[in-house]
C-alpha cells in the first residue's frame, strides 16, 4: 500500500515566515513555536496553519508475545484499559478533555470481547497478534489489513474536518514488539531498545530481551523489506498506526507522534515512505528505555520531556497545547505596523498609543 | 516587608499520592506530571489541588541603564507594547486567551503615559528606576513600596479566587538589571550571566557586560543584604514581581515563574525568604544566556524548553496546560477498582466489563 505523501508547501511556510518577522516580538524570539509554525504552514499548506479541531487515534490490540511473560500487566488489561476508556476514566480521556481533543478507540484485534460504544470503532482482525518467537506476527494479508484501517480512520478524521491527529495506542505487550521493530530497522543493541514497559521486574526485562533476540533471528529473511519486517515482528494497532499516519499526511492532517511505541510505528512508516518524515511532529520523549535513541537515531527533537511513560496518546495531547500556540501566535499576534510598536534598531515611535 | 510562607500540607500531599498509586496508570508513569500534583497538593494545600482559575501578571516598568545602549530596542517600546497589550496584540495575550487565563498588567514604572484601560493597573511609583551605573535603582523606599504593589496584585488575584499566577514582565533593559541580581545573589561570572536579551549585537553584549561589571562595583556594600541588592541593581516591575511571588505563596496561591528575568525575581525572592522554594514551579529555560545557569544554581528543573526568550509570561502560559493536566489526572482518572482494572502482578478480573 503506498500513499501519495504531498510536496512541501514552500509558499505557505515563505508567507508564514514573513508574517512572524512582522510581529510584535523580537526575531526568533519564540523559539520552538516559531519553527512549529513554519512547519505547519508547509505541511498543512496554508500560510495560517491550524490545529483547533484535534483528535486522538487510540489503537488497541493484544502481543501474542506477552504470553512469554515480558509484561508487568495480565494481557486482559488491554480489554480492561479499552472498557475504561470508553467509560472516560483514561489519562487519555482526561487529557483529551482538557483540549477539547476528539476521542476514538479502534479495536484492532483486543482478545477480549469490548461492549459497542460510540467512542469505540470495532475493527478486530484478529484476538491479538501471534507470538514473534514461533512465527510471524501476522501475515502479509493481515499487515495490509491492519494499515488499512489505520488509513481509513485518518482518512475519516480528514473527511470530518480534523486538522491534527494524534497517534496513540493500548496493547498490553507492545514495548516488545516496539523494542523488536527499532532493532530491526535501526540495527541498534537489543539492551538499548529493550525498557522495563509498565513496570517490568529484572527477570522479566531478561526475559523480554531474549524474546527480543529470538524473533529477530527468526524473522532474519524478512529484515530487508520493511513491510515484511512490521508484519513479522510489529504488532496489529502498531501497523495500524503506520497506515494513520501515512494516510494523516498524504492528507495533509497533522500527524502527532506519542511515545515509544507510536514512535516505532513511525519509524516503521518512515522506512515504509521516508517522505513522511516532515509530516511528524514528535511529542515527547518517554522515560522508556529506548525512546530517546530511537528519536536521535530519526534526528527528531521532542517537544516535551516530561518522563511520561503511558502511551495511550498522553504525550502527544499535552503537546496539542504548544502546536495550537504555534498557531495561534501566528495567526493572532500583532505585527509591529499594526501595534505602532518600533521594531529593533529603529527610530522610535510616539509612545503611549493604543492601535 | 516579610510574608508568612507557610508550612507545607503533608496531609494533603500524602492523600495525593495514596490517590496516584490508584489510578488507571502503571505507578510513575505520568512522570513530572504526578509528582507537579502532589507538590500542588503540598502547597495549595488540597488532596485535590487545581490550577483552573489562572491570571498572568505582566508587570511593567523602565530601566534607567537602557540609556547606556544595553538593549536592541528603544526604551520607548516598553510603553508601546504596554498599549498593545492592552488591545491584545502581544503574544501573551494569544497564549492567555488560549489557556483561558486573565490578563492584568501592572504599569509599576513605565517612562511614557498609558491611556487607561481595563486590562491596566496604574501603580506608577516613577517613569523608570535610576541608572544603576550612576546610584541605586532605587530607594529602599521605593523598593518598598514596589514590592507592596506585587504583594497587593497578588492578594487581589486570590481574592477573586485565582489559583494560579504567573508572574511576567515588560520593560526594556530588564535583562542587564536580572543579570546584575544573577551575578550579586549567585557571584557567577558576569560573562554567563549577560545574554543577547532582545538580539543586541556583540558590542552592545560588550557595553552591557560592562554596565553589569560597573554595578556591581558601585553597590558592593549592598550585596549583603537581600533587598539592598533588589533597590540597588533591579527594577521597579522586578521587585514587585518578588512581592507578587511572596505574596502569592503566603496566600498559598500557585505561582508560576516564567524566563529569565521572572527568575532572577525569583532569586531575589528566595534571598528575602528562603521557604518560598516549594511554592515555586519553574516553567520553562529560555534561550537567553544565563537562564539555564540560573536555574542550576536554584536546583531547579524547569517544564518545557523550547528555546523561548519572550517573557511577558510566554512561558509560564504555555505551562499553565502542564499544571493543568497534572491536577485534572489526578482528579478525574478512575481507580483500578473504579474500573475493574487488573493492578500490576494481580490475578487477572473478567474482560469487557465497562464501570
Amino acid at each position: 500500500m503506498r500513499f501519495p505523501i504531498p510536496a512541501l508547501d514552500d509558499v505557505a511556510r515563505s508567507a508564514a515566515a514573513a508574517r512572524q518577522a512582522q510581529l510584535t516580538k523580537p526575531a526568533g524570539a519564540l523559539g520552538r513555536l516559531e519553527e512549529l509554525s513554519l512547519q505547519l504552514a508547509a505541511t498543512q499548506g496554508r500560510a495560517r496553519p491550524a490545529c483547533e479541531r484535534a483528535r486522538v487515534l487510540i489503537f488497541a490490540a493484544d502481543h501474542g508475545v506477552s504470553a512469554q511473560g515480558v509484561s508487568a500487566y495480565p494481557a486482559a488489561v488491554t480489554a480492561q484499559m479499552c472498557a475504561n476508556f470508553c467509560a472516560g476514566g483514561g489519562a487519555a480521556n482526561v487529557l483529551a478533555r482538557q483540549a477539547g481533543a476528539e476521542f476514538e478507540l479502534i479495536d484492532v484485534g483486543v482478545a477480549g470481547i469490548l461492549a459497542p460504544h460510540p467512542l469505540l470503532v470495532d475493527a478486530k482482525l484478529a484476538p491479538g497478534s501471534e507470538d514473534f518467537t514461533l512465527g510471524p506476527a501476522m501475515t502479509a494479508v493481515t499487515c495490509a489489513r491492519a494499515l488499512a484501517i489505520g488509513a481509513a480512520r485518518a482518512r475519516r478524521a480528514a473527511d470530518d474536518g480534523v486538522q491534527v491527529l494524534v497517534i496513540g495506542e493500548m496493547g498490553i505487550g507492545n514495548t516488545t514488539s516496539a523494542a523488536a521493530l527499532m532493532v530491526a530497522y535501526l540495527g541498534c543493541d537489543v539492551e538499548d531498545a529493550c525498557g522495563r514497559g509498565t513496570g517490568i521486574d529484572q527477570a522479566g526485562l531478561e526475559r523480554k530481551r531474549m524474546v527480543v533476540r529470538q524473533g529477530l533471528e527468526r524473522h532474519r529473511a524478512a529484515l530487508g523489506d520493511a513491510e515484511a519486517t512490521l508484519a513479522a515482528l510489529g504488532g496489529l494497532e502498531i501497523a495500524a498506526m503506520v497506515g494513520a499516519m501515512l494516510q494523516a499526511a498524504a492528507l495533509r492532517v497533522t500527524v502527532v507522534v506519542d511515545g515509544f511505541i507510536s514512535s516505532a510505528a513511525a519509524l516503521a512508516a518512515l522506512n515504509l515512505q521516508p517522505a513522511l518524515k516532515p509530516f511528524l511532529i514528535w511529542s515527547h520523549v518517554s522515560a522508556e528505555r529506548g525512546h530517546r535513541q530511537l528519536l536521535d537515531a530519526l534526528d527528531a527533537e521532542p517537544l516535551l520531556a516530561l518522563q511520561l511513560r503511558l502511551g495511550e496518546g498522553t504525550g502527544g495531547l499535552l503537546a496539542l497545547h504548544l502546536l495550537r500556540a504555534a498557531c495561534r501566535t501566528l495567526d493572532a499576534m500583532a505585527t509591529f505596523g499594526e501595534a505602532q510598536v518600533s521594531s529593533a534598531a529603529a527610530p522610535p515611535l510616539r509612545t503611549g498609543t493604543p492601535s
